[in-house]
């Protein structure tokens, strides 16, 4: 059974994947993983049948679950690091914290098209995806003991994806994650000292001076943050006050959050020359009990969509101190993107 | 010049390394690092003249600075992220927090000999390798204006090494970095509420049940941490509580801190082929002006080594949420390195 441990120091929970237990013989060394060729492709149309049996999928023509047909499809990952079917037990050993592995582990498969990847698919299919997010999001909140849901995306063997397919992932978990929970306790703190979201705060700034900008419509923009950890970089923002990826106002403005995504994309292959790269949503977490709680995220934080290109290897000390050295300035980087033809 | 940049959110410091800004069309991805030969080496005896002038170095034949006849040497980094030179400037960019480029980034050549690594140095060599880590520190920490220094060591093209001759590195940093912030702040939290240290606690616990113990002598222990990141990570130790690394009981043991370093670093090679790696050295900040601040570090905080040997790829998954996925129970792996015969 795989276990979630939390370290005792600094608060990061780890999840020890004991059930796919690796000899230390076996660790090949991450030099380039191997892609499977489409011919096999279990993210493939008409390959149903080599997934695990579909979570969801939007069939516009009433297909048969797993059966072709769909645009959407989105089914347990073959390999969870978390299962819906554990119990959740939370336990110490001596002075540690542990928690069974508990959770749901989902790939969302975007298109049945195996070369269709996010920056070729239409606004209107970017947005099918978009909605598959909101749709599983909401429905695993439903469980109140899932505390998190992340939804990220490996593109590119350099970022970790195992298969070429163009799809993406989630992960619930039990407990809120590290990074997640650093955000929410920064912006309540920036929120109790000046009566105002930080990320609002950040956006004025940025669209009122505008060397970081990357692209913008009406409701969405993307820009390089002024601290970017990584070379090109990109955020990912409503422009108005939004704590909630899956609330009614971005389910309506899906078209205009489709086209500020594919745009930043687009943008960001034209001049990288198709980078590696992950993104992921950084939403509130699930509405939890605690009298108040919901109410303060509500009012401080504000979801965000996080593009990392995989460009420089992170190296001793940035694990050591959580200082990353980036040789690229986000104005310039910005400036780059803003002019990238697409 | 090079800035510094504070994240408005999390607080995390990241260093924007304008000095050597990249435009996109040079990023290599970074595959394979290109090993520079020993023919050529910088850092080897005899091409003293191809790095700048020595810091300090360990000459126990009186020869001349920049000359053979050094046993230990320390160089400014040829391309550092930090500079001396750099006025220490402190300002605000409307709501954004930042700082000059002003700081450390120093190389500590182990030895002259380009083949001779870690694991294959005396007790008595690694032993000066260790001293000059202590004198560097405390030498740099003559400046109070440097809150930090991080010695880490990159060894392996996977693990962020560019050359391949034995070598540490440093960076003195005018700000406390988050990963350091954090252990300081998470280990006083502890002892105001047990009043006792957690990493002594840890190492009680440890001890005790012995199944997560690598090696082990009178005064120091390695051992792989219960909540671990990475497959076969290893934290070593003092057994008794030291907040300070450059502390006069730490430079009178180093025989014995020499011995468990060496033993471990074979262990790990033997166990996993000699992976690349990267390893940090954890010590207390220097001791600031304020008052009682050192004080509450001298009781709560606890200087330790991490070793991370560089066997998986992370993806968006641990970017995103600070939450990481081992396969590797730690356990596991201490079972392994403990047996494993050097």
């Amino acid at each position: 059974m795989n276990e979630l441990r939390k370290d005792p120091i600094v608060g990061r929970w780890v999840i020890i994947a004991t059930e796919r237990s690796r000899r230390p013989d076996s660790f090949v060394l991450p030099r380039m993983v191997t892609k499977e060729k489409a011919a096999i492709c279990p993210l493939c149309r008409d390959n149903e049948r080599m997934t695990p049996p579909e979570i969801w999928a939007l069939r516009p023509d009433k297909s048969k679950p797993d059966t072709p047909g769909w645009k959407v499809r989105v089914v347990p990952n073959r390999f969870p690091v978390l299962g819906v079917d554990e119990e959740l037990i939370r336990r110490g050993v001596g002075m540690f914290d542990m928690a069974s592995g508990f959770g749901a582990h989902e790939v969302i498969i975007e298109t049945p098209d195996h070369n269709k990847n996010l920056k070729d698919q239409s606004i209107e299919e970017l947005g099918e995806v978009l909605k598959a997010f909101q749709y599983r999001i909401a429905d695993l909140h439903k469980d109140k003991r899932l505390r998190y849901v992340l939804v990220f995306k490996n593109e590119g063997p350099e970022a970790g994806a195992t298969l070429e397919h163009p799809h993406s992932q989630l992960i619930a978990t039990p407990v809120t994650p590290k990074r997640v929970k650093e955000e929410l306790v920064g912006s309540k703190n920036y929120f109790e000292a000046k009566e105002r979201c930080v990320y609002c705060d950040i956006l004025a700034q940025e669209i009122d001076s505008g060397e970081r900008i990357v692209y913008e419509n009406r409701e969405y923009v993307s820009f390089c943050p002024f601290a970017s950890r990584f070379p090109f970089e990109i955020w990912l923002l409503p422009k108005k006050h939004s704590p909630d990826f899956c609330c009614p106002t971005t389910r309506k403005n899906i078209p205009l959050l489709a086209e500020v995504l594919k745009v930043t994309m687009q943008k960001l292959a034209r001049t990288l020359n198709n980078p590696s790269y992950n993104y992921l949503i950084h939403t509130a977490p699930n509405r939890a009990p605690r009298a108040g709680y919901w109410q303060t995220i509500e009012q401080d934080f504000h979801w965000h969509i996080e593009i990392m290109p995989y460009l420089v290897r992170l190296a001793g000390f940035e694990w050591g101190t959580g200082f990353y050295i980036n040789p690229t300035a986000p104005e310039e980087a910005a400036k780059y993107l803003r002019e990238a033809r697409v």
